[in-house]
């Protein structure tokens, strides 16, 4: 057999990723590609390095053609938009949502971050595509919702230590930093080259990343009670890679909070926690994988972790496949299973 | 009167960033340069870019020519290597030290976190020179100890905060971020373009880094009680530039800590606080300047802070010739009164 | 007397660059800054960094306040946009103008390339800026037309060396390469940073680039003969920095073209030919200096000429200050006299 | 059955894309690594982020263990260096030397450009392994010199150019520019992020970098007759990426010089000249691809063409094992077919 896969929105750095990673996915091929701004073109002429390698023509949504041309679609539309598209196809085909759309369990919540809702009825049939966290969900998931890249730095780190009443629920505060492509192929000073190269700033102080309330949903769930973070994004004048530091109450000593990390993400391919050394957001470009360090500093009893992903593998396109490998009954690292871009 | 002007070690980042700042200031000129590594050579062969500005011979350490040729010595060179030449000529000619060896006025605290201390007569009269808070004490000094970048940045927010009481002592983070010519001249695979670009990481994780001594000095001076400070340091993919953000339990609400901060500045040609925005590195890069910006979280009632300074310049070479510029009378902003290199 | 300066797209890079220079300039002060998209603002809205340091209104296009409140008027609008605006105001006051509206002398060439000129008359009027080379016409001049990046880096090594004789004016060929900041502030995929971080290209390959007929026109001018010049631009991923490789047939021995170099630019505060060694763009960035290395290839008895100079600054800027210190008669390196920030 | 891989000189920048390359390698697996450097260590101690995927220990260079655990081994070591190790080895096992020693078939040349040869018998054996060149040879080689970054840059396009006599073999000119990771792992001032980063440069001006030789040989054995080749090449502050513009006397028109080259690659895997359009180093960032654009002059009769590889892949690693693939009848893109890493 082989998979049947359709992107929608397939021109944005998210697009390419998938295309660029399910190159290498066997049994599976791109069969539907959208694009409202590109319709009509060959993809080969909005990225030119794909001559040679792959080529499809770019289609506007079509209902139709959807259900019978694809087996499982990936939204790469953003949030807002794709939740009315995605209702239509939802009862046909298998969907990962890399939006934001289906995130959020509570109605409340999501009209009070992102506004109005248009699909409440799918909204409670969705799976969180935390993979290492839920994969029993996902493999029966017909509808997944693929994590933010800032919520998977974050949450893969503390969930287990939460979960284990490790560390103290409250007091969170991760200091995060993002390369640019995060914040798409879209146009704007804030991705110009002259503005952005050779300088670092923190964006969204205060209470104001949408990210928020899908982390303290998911740290809520795991610690048993509510949490609050404090959340403070950065940006690296750099194209891919994410950081988050993270400053804990540590409830335990440093050996037992690795060693409980470790045994949570025993026979996880792509989670790992380093034996003595914090890891660089290079130690993981490219790949699907999310490496961490902790130290717990004696003075202050508090624990600070690093974790490192690609925001847009790990943080988006990778953990998409790893959801439809899942989902699919793929091994789940097909098509994933990569070394980093070094240098 | 021309001011003579020495600089020992002058072939590092430090050396270079004085020299260029130096060539803009009326009034003074530079009369002897040592250097171990290029004793004998001319600077324009180690700084070809030079040629047609400035040039002068290297040579080595000596007392008695700058004894007779220097007013005032800016001393580059590394901890440790530093107060043996400094105790040689402090007694005759007035000096500013850029490395740790006379910030920390407490002995059994530079010896836990830098080794043996050859200078403790001197130690007890040199100044710490944090221009904006010590400037009385500066324009008297006769050796005057340059602040660590990591410690500017960090504590020019806080210090103001601390001394009225506005901020809690306790449970101070600051989360730090350097461009890579904090780490020097010298090689290592940290400064290697291959391994450092396109990568972001953090180092010394832990209660690690010696600047974390200076810092609680001065926090305590301020504060009236200990601090202990959690301190993260992280190497940003630039050149030039340092960010901290700091969190910190707020005591008032937002506009009276600004209010505050502002007050405290007032009249200072270097730090300001900006309206409503947050400050980049870039908008200080090459320059003298100190950026804040300050928002308060209403759920956490925790401050943010987002400082940002260019660290050869406030952080190290701008502020050794701001504290010149007070010992000897000069217009405290004479050759660094510069806009930032923008884009 | 104190110079009062105007001007005009004052938000673009050139803009900002000219401000940035300005503010080292004794004797002259800013008073007018015009914008069409910020008119309105203030220009700290638009440049937060220059809070503390600098601030002015921006306004339309004002013939009126222009004639009363300057001496002198720097353009920073585009070629084709920027000439009707100056023949309103070129009878009251001096201009700069850093478009290419007035630097081609011959009509046909400018239609050919530019398209329509609306006016003719004021074309003949105008002086091509080119400092080291036009001195005296420039401080006569009540027009003068700045040059372009590109062609300031292959004139100033080229036209001596033509003028004598030494190289050939057939077979010329410059392989340019700059930073990203001369294409400007403007939105495009080719200035997003994840399209151009990491990356390089050839862009306008082919007789493609408007820059060729203004280096033909000057390099015909000193060669007393007409050049054809092969010319490839590429973009490097930095902001600032130009370079050109230039390969000439060379009739003379390597000696002997240095030598003649570094007569024609003898006492030339700005231009300079280096020893042995081959210049960076780092070695001038932010200043308004011009380095050049050369060597002669014994095998091909080609001469290869490097030159680097800051696209912003003696590209642009700096090279319109050093104008106008020539037409006021100010020294000519007044407020662009500094040192490369290094690193 | 799996082919056994021997890795010399496994810790720089070739050997870590080597490893990179074969984790997608069907069917082979890496059973021994040298380095002198790290001998004993764990490679996971010298490239963290491998902790997860792959781990073997550092070994000196022992013939025996060659012999008994590797089918085919790749030499990382430099030139000078390998040749006496891979002739104790030749005669048993199968080799792909990433260095010089052995590409350049006339002994003279040899010893002017590098120095003494010591194992100048096996210099006659070895097969100069330009894949798409000479294929048939590669596959029946024990000993394959795999070509150096620049020279496969420019060869590519020139070869069967003048194979064909479409353009001039005199007066060729290419205008190189590579990313850092071409000068290796080593440490120097010219790798150092400080010096580098946000800076360009040309080097080795004049007749003087040794990978002069090697082009002139292959070029001349395309035209027939003698060439002598302008080589600069330049360094670009990014870590991977290279690209040639070169320069050459058309003696047919652009639609003509690039059928043919299409026809020479038509059935090509890696190698491909773009319809319209000119191509940047990101688009084959990764992979083994080398991509052409070319365009005619008409009015100076000069063909332009722009030719763009990754230097560790196609440019080094990516080649090698492409000449592994043809030794051993293996897929000659397999483990190397993939997409660039975009954004």
């Amino acid at each position: 057999m082989s998979l049947s896969i359709g992107i929608l929105g397939a021109t944005g750095y998210t697009g390419a990723e998938l295309i660029r990673l399910l190159h290498n996915h066997r049994d599976s091929r791109i069969t539907y590609c959208s694009s409202r701004q590109y319709n009509g073109k060959r993809i080969t002429e909005v990225f030119p390095f794909l001559q040679g390698s792959f080529d499809i023509e770019l289609e506007e949504f079509d209902e139709t053609a959807i259900k019978d041309r694809c087996d499982v679609v990936f939204s790469c539309l953003p949030h807002g938009t794709g939740m009315d598209f995605i209702s239509r196809i939802a009862g046909s085909v298998r969907v990962v949502d890399l939006s934001a759309d289906f995130r959020i369990r509570d109605l409340e919540t999501y009209r009070r971050w992102y506004g109005e809702h248009t699909s409440v009825d799918l909204m409670g049939k969705a799976v969180y595509g935390l993979c290492e966290v839920y994969r029993d969900e996902i493999r029966d998931a017909r509808l997944v919702a693929n994590p933010g890249c800032y919520p998977t730095s974050i949450l893969l780190p503390l969930i287990p230590l939460l979960k284990e009443g490790l560390i103290e629920a409250e007091g969170i505060i991760a200091d995060s930093k993002s390369g640019v492509s995060g914040a798409g192929r879209g146009l704007s000073l804030k991705t110009h080259i002259c503005e952005t190269g050779e300088s670092f700033c923190a964006y969204k102080v205060g209470r104001a990343h949408r990210h928020i309330p899908e982390m303290e949903q998911e740290l809520a769930n795991a610690a048993g009670t509510g949490v609050n973070i404090e959340f403070i994004p950065h940006l690296i004048p750099i194209t891919r890679g994410m950081l988050s530091t993270i400053y804990v109450k540590a409830l335990a000593d440093e050996a037992t909070l690795k060693d409980r990390l470790r045994s949570y993400y025993e026979g996880s391919r792509f989670v790992h926690v380093l034996k003595t050394d914090f890891p660089s957001t290079k130690d993981v470009r490219g790949t699907n994988n999310c490496l961490m360090g902790l130290a717990v500093n004696g003075t202050t009893s508090r624990a600070v972790i690093v974790s490192v992903i690609d925001n847009l593998t790990k943080g988006a396109s990778g953990q998409a496949i790893q959801n439809m490998n899942l989902m699919f009954g793929f091994d789940e690292s097909e098509g994933i299973d990569s070394l980093p871009l070094f240098p």
